[in-house]
């Protein structure tokens, strides 16, 4: 973990879950002597004061990149446009703009024609959360051994590169790059279609005509509780994630869809075999999980079990 | 909770995750005065022994049931036909017969014909568990502040369903009498199509092309590795649910597919609304869950995160 100043001045764009987590991993770590935070909501940008996240606090986007080394995006993927449009004229000459979207092609495609030709554009993902939102939800640790992937043009600035990689680095993050269009087929998957299918089968389960939404509630220990985290997550943040990543979401879902009619076709017809099959394969992945660090491994996530 | 002998003997067949957690549960209530448990495998029994759950430990059936009082199998829903050919003719004068399988309505006509007159026979489905399984992975908690749904015949004797009522409220759980087809309908939508389309995902994404199964462990953090835990869970138990459950869950999944294909719609022609619409909604549920105790309000399920 790099430790100690990074850039000079730093500011944060969006003040939520993840924005705000930055902010406190940036402070954990020292890494800038100014950070700026700012959120297009009057309670929002007072909340985060309240909270002490930055060392100053901005309602104008133009007002918080002034003299900023680095920006971070850290708004829904639909709103990057008109926050690169209100800053692009501010921004200090040699500035680097990243964020923190889930989409990575959109993003580029919607900043990079808008910012003047000496800032250096280089979006990014820090792969982590939760399913709770706002500047109280956030915390220091969130990027601790999970990855952040960078995906930059063809011919940045190394510099550029080097530096926002030793931030995330000293964020606690892995960094890894990528190609922006390799990165939102992999989360497509890895991401998109879960929220996708959970958000689905949520809804499906509360539209029920002979089953009742209570029961479905006093049930969902049997498996679909597990669903309902993800399916919690912030509706405008996924919104856009969808319309964004229209290409990958509509290949990866019709994989899925493709597949799960087969696994109806085996239940049809009692193919028991096709589905002990299948089901035996999928522990293995779980295991490699938990041994990459990326799950616990405790029963049930740990959940406590009343005594 | 009920404390204090129930039945004055209890077998158990069965020495897997649930097996052993309703062993354990019934030596914390004290709730017989001998407890007998029996499995068809030689290593399950010796390490159920080891564990110290029972009292006398059987590799008969047969020699099991003898002299008991109340027989709980605890096997998986594919077995319980074999099991019950094994047992019928040792059973004790008006024994009662429950179990703890998934499905309710193919339990009881395996079972109803194979067994004498005088026995008592009363479905049951404790709604918890986790994704490991054998006897080292139950514990005496599990069924705390769980539900679990009895599934009686009409006619029922009340009197041996009020003894097996009480046998539950005394391992911790809160008992709900219900038809077996319902059950069946509920646990379909609440728990089997949930754990089908969790084992497709896992399966979808092994086996990309352009996406590496390393990439997949990498990046689950994003939502896909919340799927991992319940497609980790036992294949054969799981199998025979699908097996047994079929009108059930070809009916809740014909629904899920339909719901699905109407969101692919709303990405394709990027419909916003409908999308936050559905997103919007499904929060809700989560935090009904949540008040209703099936669930730990901690983000990201309390997983640790580490400094």
């Amino acid at each position: 973990m790099t430790d100690g100043i990074v850039f000079d001045r730093i500011t944060i764009i969006g003040a939520g879950l993840i924005g705000s987590s930055v902010a406190r991993a940036i402070r954990r770590g020292k890494l800038t002597a100014h950070l700026a935070l700012a959120d297009a909501s009057a309670e929002v940008i007072a909340e985060a004061e309240s909270l002490k996240l930055a060392d100053s606090y901005h309602a104008s986007v133009a007002d918080a990149v002034a003299d900023s080394d680095l920006v971070i995006l850290a708004v829904p993927v639909g709103a990057m446009a008109s926050v690169g449009a209100a800053m692009a004229a501010h921004l200090k000459e040699g500035a680097i703009i990243s964020d923190v979207g889930s989409v990575k092609e959109s993003v580029f495609k919607a900043l990079e024609p808008l910012l003047p030709s000496h800032a250096h554009l280089i979006p990014g993902h820090p792969v982590a959360g939760t399913e709770q939102s706002g500047p109280a939800a956030g915390f220091a640790t969130l990027f601790d051994g999970r990855w952040c992937i960078l995906t930059p043009p063809e011919g940045v600035d190394e510099g550029a590169l080097e530096k926002l990689t030793a931030l995330w680095r000293g964020m606690g993050s892995t960094v890894e790059i990528m190609d922006a269009r390799h990165h939102d087929l992999v989360l497509a998957i890895t991401s998109h279609v879960p929220h996708l299918i959970a958000y689905n089968i949520v809804g499906t389960a509360s539209d029920l005509e002979e089953v009742t939404r209570s029961e479905v509630i006093k049930y969902s220990a049997g498996g679909f509780r597990d669903f309902t985290r993800i399916a919690a997550s912030d509706p405008t943040m996924w919104r856009d994630v969808f319309l964004n990543n229209k290409d990958a979401v509509l290949e990866m879902l019709g994989r899925f869809s493709e597949d799960l009619t087969a696994l109806q076709r085996a239940i049809r017809w009692g193919d028991g075999d096709a589905l002990f099959e299948l089901f035996s394969r999928t522990r293995e992945i779980r295991r490699r999980i938990i041994d990459a660090g990326q799950d616990d491994a405790k029963p049930d996530f740990g959940r406590p079990h009343e005594n």
